[in-house]
């Protein structure tokens, strides 16, 4: 990732938005590399990111940021600057399996993903090993008696690694209401079924019985309603009526991977936004 | 479609079903031209479908059927041969939207569904001029104010024409029970979500608020409990966050064929069983 | 579709485009609806399609078009202006098969697609009836013997009924050099492969042989040489080694009407720019 | 995988083989788990799959077998039984990526695939790390000036670890055509194209600038023809405009992981058959 900036932006739709912010950043010769808008007619809101080519700027980035101050404040904006190079600080939970966390250590690797893990952190052992061998920490948190425990440990745990960006990577205790949030917008979770079919426990065992011909994974946002928060991302594989619930957990596997790593990577290059109960996403 | 036989039967699992079934065939020269078959582990039975080339047959061909059925006693199956060529005599089921009518008539046309047309019935008069075009006989029945009265003209309708198989072709009606039973594994529905999400009305409105990433239709065999019977064939197509209720109306309506076309297909070609809740399918 | 504006616009890349383009809609209050851009780094060059509603603009739509020139020069751009709502003036050639021109009427009489059917033309006699119940008119241009006088007759009908898109719906003559160029970036074909496998006859049969494990079509415009222009969208269906080579032809007009309809309603909504040997296309 | 047997037959078509083969296994009392068969209508000939479970065989299954030999001698079929649980002894050759090694790796370990990676070979040091942190031996053989030579240090090591299948997970070398004589059938590429399209070199930088809409990769059998050997699986992946060639490498990346993994898969059960410049593949 280049030298530059990330504003996302969102505010009430009126005519002329685009002109003025794209005009903020060329006035001090900042060169727009990519421009996405999108509009919501039913709330009538405004939704933009643009990604600026700051190697042109004729004044310092500090002084560019602190000037959109007076045009947000004037047309009533949520915004957010991101500086580019960065790695977000991200903690990866994981209970049993490990494909999930093996993807997003994979992809890290490949320099496909902007993260720094911070840690991982289990309620099992189970993913001890892989983590330690990609030299990260792994913290075990046990949670079988004393649950809220557990979760003010979890808090401590990102408190301490000052944790931008909260991955359940196949986490598989639910989240307590204060924890989701804290982290809201910033948790993102992997369920392995198609959203909204087939929440709670099990969705592979529900959709064998059910007899659907296709099975998916949803990346998502974390709320305190569960399997509910705004969606990033889903994937969906085929499926036939030979396929054991077993078989039904291989190739889902897939879809978690490729569903939870587009959406961390969305979230991550703050191509996302969060409009109530939906998610604005500008792929790449 | 050859001259030839279909088989489907469906026993409690033993060894040896195969080569019992196939050699029946051999017994009188048949060829098998395709065998398909499948256990059910958890409920130990064995289903299997054969297309049969009765070219080279040494005995008539009613001879041939009528002589199974001493195998099919001792192996305590259900079976059931189609003779082929055929066409199954079919009523289309309407209300307002056109487009999946439009799609059974096209696909006819091409012979790629042996089906006969007995006529298209509608609650609105809405696809009468498509389906007259095509030369087809379209009864309105209106369902306004009584509706049992409407289910009973439509079952006259259905008795008169010797229906074979029941296509509701996006009708917006939930079929009474006694009708589901009556038509039991002869009546196809396609529902405009990805099954089981959004069940009932304005499955697309749902979609939008839920905010999925990806819409779907789906294909299954009407029962007395709504959008709950097995499914015989699922589409998706990917959706974004700027696509409007009625952006995904649009793209559904591809969903909406495809699956129902396909679905048709493979129940016409005898490539279904229902197993309890599920359908087998063995596609081509 | 809504009354507005589209533009299209393109020009050598430099910081502040957006600002400029999109200040001079908003300084006659005009609203953008939707605003894509992209630069390609290559050659350094700038692409943006803005879709504007002019209900709240200050000044005629004529005025406001017409000033538009001082800037579209002094950023040495290529642009044009679409007044909305409208319908293009668009020919379908076609020799036998009928399920593109099936689907380009379906389509259009739902009002996918703002076009105006001026004709259907056709080398055999095999659409005729589909386009006169559709009471469009049906012309046939022979070509067994003396084919440039074919495309000559073609030229002057298109003439005749000034025509802006000339759909090449499974037509199954090669178009001279000169009638491609006449109608550069206004003649889409589709391809029933996906290019560049397969390129000029028979490519169905080509890909049973190579026992390919996808087909595909492929929709794009028209150039000189055979098969090699833009492409605006592909579409694939998986396949195995049972299905026959009249097999992939079924399965393929799926992928033939989906990727033709789409490739349309790109063009026809100015969604796409040619950009040397490749499309840009900014989807809906 | 349980204990069995599979058996892969091929033989001239023609009534009966069904029953014949199957009858074979019931008369010893062994169980047919899965059948699978396919008749190549233009060559006349009969392929088939059986999965077997010997656990009700009322012989040794090594008579079993050589039982079966009066059988396939009459009906002049090529048969090969494998005797189930096993593992395939597998090298994996690479060069410098390593996404496809890894992926190897990780559905080994989860148990996908039966397979004993008897090593690591790569004509660079680049997964050196990899394979020694998964400790399996990885050897450097160095190719830059006599290729031959490196070639014929690939087959020892093969001969010397008794190899049963050799796997190029982006291994960036064309085999010479004696090594693909050698392991005819037995060795198996990933190709990041969707063939035939974009044969050779650098096939994301061709298909960047033909411009196509989806990308793909192929894993194949090897033969001495350049990425022109029977395609076991395909998969694509949708690409816009705004990719650059750095993108389409990363988006590839996703289809080689998963055409290779089928690939492998499917070869290791047994499920490929190769027909001529096509493969049989019977999908699980």
């Amino acid at each position: 990732m280049r030298e530059g900036l990330i504003l996302k932006i969102s505010c009430p739709d009126k005519p002329g938005l685009v002109a003025r912010i794209a005009s903020h950043a060329s006035e001090f010769s900042a060169n727009l590399v990519e421009f996405n808008q999108f509009i919501d007619q039913g709330c009538r809101r405004f939704y933009a990111r643009l990604e600026i080519d700051t190697g042109s700027l004729e004044i310092p980035i500090e002084d560019f940021i602190a000037s959109f101050e007076v045009l947000g404040r004037s047309i009533k904006a949520d915004w957010h600057f991101r500086r580019l190079p960065y790695k977000m600080r991200t903690a990866v939970l994981v209970t049993k399996t490990d494909h999930c966390l093996n993807e997003i250590l994979w992809r890290t690797g490949l320099g496909e993903m902007p993260i720094e893990i911070t840690s991982v952190i289990g309620n099992r052992r189970d993913c001890r090993e892989i983590a330690e061998n990609a030299n990260l920490p792994f913290h075990l948190v046990e949670m079988k008696e004393d649950k809220e425990a557990g979760f003010r440990r979890i808090e401590g745990l990102l408190d301490e690694q000052d944790v931008q960006l909260v991955v359940l990577a196949r986490f598989m205790q639910i989240m307590p209401e204060w924890l989701c949030q804290k982290y809201a917008g910033r948790m993102i979770n992997i369920h392995h079924s198609f959203l909204p079919a087939f929440i709670g426990a099990n969705p592979y065992r529900q959709a064998y019985e059910r007899g659907v011909k296709l099975i998916g994974a949803t990346c998502h946002y974390v709320t305190g309603e569960l399997d509910a928060g705004p969606i990033i991302e889903q994937e969906v594989e085929r499926v036939q009526h030979h396929h054991s619930v077993q078989d039904l957990v291989r190739l889902g596997r897939d879809c978690e991977r490729s569903a939870l790593a587009k959406g961390i990577r969305y979230h991550v290059h703050d191509r996302t936004i969060i409009d109530g109960r939906r998610a604005i996403v500008f792929p790449d």
